[in-house]
This record gives C-alpha cells, structure tokens and sequence, in this order.
C-alpha cells in the first residue's frame, strides 16, 4: 500500500515545527511540491530549507508539479474553486500513480495547518471516494498563522466565554459575517477591514508571520487602519507578495 | 528584568511540541504548575513528563499552586470568571514576586495553545497594567485539540470558502451561536449537541485526544448522538476526568 503524510509544517518560523512533523518528515521518500503565484519560489525554498534542517537521511526527492490556478474575475467563486479542486484531484492522483511506488511514503508539505484553509485533505478524500488510486494517509497539524499573530501580539483569540469566528476577507467585504466580538481574517486580498463600521473595534494586524520579515500593527481602527493599508502596499511592493492575518476584537 | 513565558504544549501527544517550546522550556529556570480540578494529578504528570524528556539540562524546579476556582451554580458566569480571574491574577503576583529572583525566568506550560480559551495571556496583561509587578514576557503557540480532532478524522474545519465558528458548550446549549456551517465546539461539560435542531448534521467527535485513550466517533447526529453521549458517560467515569472536543458540519 502507498501512504501519503498531509504535514503541516507551521506559519513562517521554521521553529513553529512539531516534533511529529519531523518524524512524519523522516518518513518520507517522495515530497510533493504545490506551490503557485508571486509566493511561490520563496514558499518552495522554505519548504526544502526545512527538510535539509530536519531529515537525518538525505534520501528523499522533490517533485516540483504545476499547481492548477483558480479562475478568476467574474465567475462564480464557489464553482471556481469546485473547478480547480478536480483539477487538483487529476494532477496529484497523476503523483501518486507515476511517482510513488509500492509500500513508498509521499508527503505533502502544508503551510500553517492542513484543516484550516487548505485543500489537500479535501482532494485526498475526494480521490479515495473515487476509487481511482488507493493510499493510506495521515494528517499532522501544525502551526497556523492565526496562532502565531495572537502569539506575537500577546492576545487571547477569544474574549470571556464567547466565540471566535475565522472567516475569509471576501466574506467580510462582503458583509457573510455573524456579530461575534472576535473575528479573524485570513486570505484577505482587498484590505477589507475597511468594511468594519465601528471604528472603535481594535484591529491586531500581522504579515510574514514568524519570518523575519515580520510586521506588527494593533490600535483601534479608526487610529491604524490608514496606516496599515499604506505598510501592507509598501510591503507587498517590496517583497512581490503578502501574506497577512488580523483579528478584529469589537470594543 | 524577570521573564516570562507562556508554552503551548499541544493537546496531549507530547509529540505535539513544537521546536520553539522545546527551545523555550531549555530557557526556565522555574515552572509553575497551576492544574486544578479531577483532571489536575494527571495533566501534572503529563507536563512533568514534557520537562523530563525535552529539557537538556535539569536545573530547573517546579513550584505547583493552588489554582482558585470558578464558583459554580447559580452565579453569573461573566462575573464569576472575572472573580477567578483576580483571585488568579493575586495567585500569579505572588508566584512572580516570591519565586523568582530578577534575570531569571519563569515559564507557564498550557495545554494546547495560550491563546485559546486560557486565561495567562490575559491575567499577566492585566498584571503588567496594574503595574504591581514588573516582566517581560513571550508567547509560544501550540496544537489545540481543536486541530488534533480535525488532523484525526482527517476533514478540514471549514467548508470552501466559509467561515468557522469556535465556541463553548455553553454558548450552543444557549442558543448563542452563528449559524455557520462549521461550529466547533470546546468545553462542553453537558452534552450540548443534543441541542442541534437538524439531525443531518455531521458530528466529529473526539476525547482525550493525541493521547493513548483518545476516542473517536464521526457520522450525522441522528446515528451518533446516543452513542457519543454513552461513551462520553462510561469514559468519564473510567478515568475520573474527560477533556473532549467536536466539530458540527451542517449537511
């Protein structure tokens, strides 16, 4: 039997690492590399960067695939995402037939945690219900960027005894959001934190979460807002992408 | 200047540790041990255990505290958490005054992640404004049970493109809750998911979690309900404690 290792490898710090990634890690004899857009030569080199400080026995190999890209503009998004996901499902179930032998381990390697925002489990469950290639897999949580923005700015995620949502910036642009005190914002492409209306909500704002590269910003939105939008376009400017997190904490 | 950490030391499989934990727990001199209820002898074994096999050298001691609690019954839940909070925010003063000598560092190991329905992140912010006690202090996130319930069933929390709720036993058996697709839920001492009107709801259940113990049942609510809440009762009264969690997916 082939057997997959869906690893969350945590958000930016290579420190972020559980001890059960490293095992799944060393486990390992083919890893599959998914990596698209701006991002994508920096998320690889991290990737390999961990695996050259955490495997013992260099004797696992890379498979670089081109990773399907959703369509974008006026389209409907859920259907979108329906489309790239068979696309996915078609392009690993080609992996793991062609690149995989027998009794052979394959792991992914998933930025923050494979439950949160990412779709590889979704594909694995989709092609064994399919019947079209037969694996065991095993799924290791990691380290989310939501974690490491409360971790960094010192804040609970959670106020007494209420709810936390996490949602996505479309969701909140477009008003999908419940009334809870704690919001989290994740995939947020459109500074959509300016749809908040109470500018007394305090905003804790983070980017490159765990690299070095880090940035931090908190206040009350009607104080940082102007200035997160102005440090977020700089950064993005310099860096040729983004990736940042908030949470909104209504007064 | 004394120091602080507070350490995330995941949801019960010690392999759960990240590498930056591991790193901080090589960096206090004294831990505080602050469990508290039937559950307490085990998770302070289990901390001590994280020391002893993590810590490279064992000069450091453990200082255990009588961690108030909660009044419980027919208080208002608010104000009694706030009342803990203070008796907990004197206890962790006195603990940072008495136990401490300046440069050292001291170090609170939480079970899964700090900023998560724990309460330190929170008491030492408010120790540090009350300006009675002088530290600095970081934050080390770790794998919740949430993400260990998620990474077990292997499904992803959320559905494509939506929101997340994380939420207490309380607030669902109140009827305090969004009617998001994905409702986890933490710190259900009473079998609340008996209060979900729609029994095609797909339940993801889970009890002590990355451990040797740990439980798991998935499947629509109408065909799992009576046997969770039967295997729920007997783990209960088998280990004198339990620590469970479950995710709610709307069909």
């Amino acid at each position: 039997m082939k057997r997959l290792l869906v690893i969350g490898i945590g958000a930016g710090n290579p420190d972020y690492i559980t001890m059960q990634a490293v095992k799944a890690l060393n486990q390992v004899d083919v890893f599959f590399l998914m990596d698209k857009g701006p991002s994508k030569d920096k998320l690889i080199d991290l990737r390999r960067d961990i695996c050259a400080r955490y495997i013992t026995d260099p004797a696992y190999r890379f498979v670089e695939s081109h990773s399907p890209e959703r369509a974008r503009g006026d389209v409907d998004y859920t259907r979108a995402v329906d489309d790239l996901n068979r696309a996915k499902q078609e392009t690993f179930e080609q992996l793991i037939n062609e690149e995989l032998a027998d009794e052979q381990c394959g792991g992914f390697l998933v930025w923050g945690d494979p439950a949160l925002y990412d779709s590889t489990v979704r594909i694995l469950q989709a092609i064994l219900a399919s019947g079209r290639c037969a694996f065991e897999f095993e799924v290791i949580p990691g380290i989310t960027s939501v974690q490491a923005l409360a971790a960094q700015h010192k804040v609970p995620l959670n106020s007494i005894g209420r709810s936390i949502e996490i949602t996505t910036g479309r969701r909140l642009a477009a008003g999908q959001v419940s009334d809870t005190d704690s919001l989290v914002v994740m995939l947020d492409a459109e500074d959509s934190y300016h749809h908040v209306a109470d500018q007394q909500t305090e905003i804790y704002w983070g980017a490159y979460l765990g690299t070095p590269d880090e940035i931090l910003i908190s206040g009350k939105l009607k104080d940082v807002a102007a200035e997160i939008e102005r440090v977020r376009k700089a950064a993005r400017a310099e860096h040729g992408w983004i990736m940042d997190t908030y949470l909104l904490r209504k007064p």
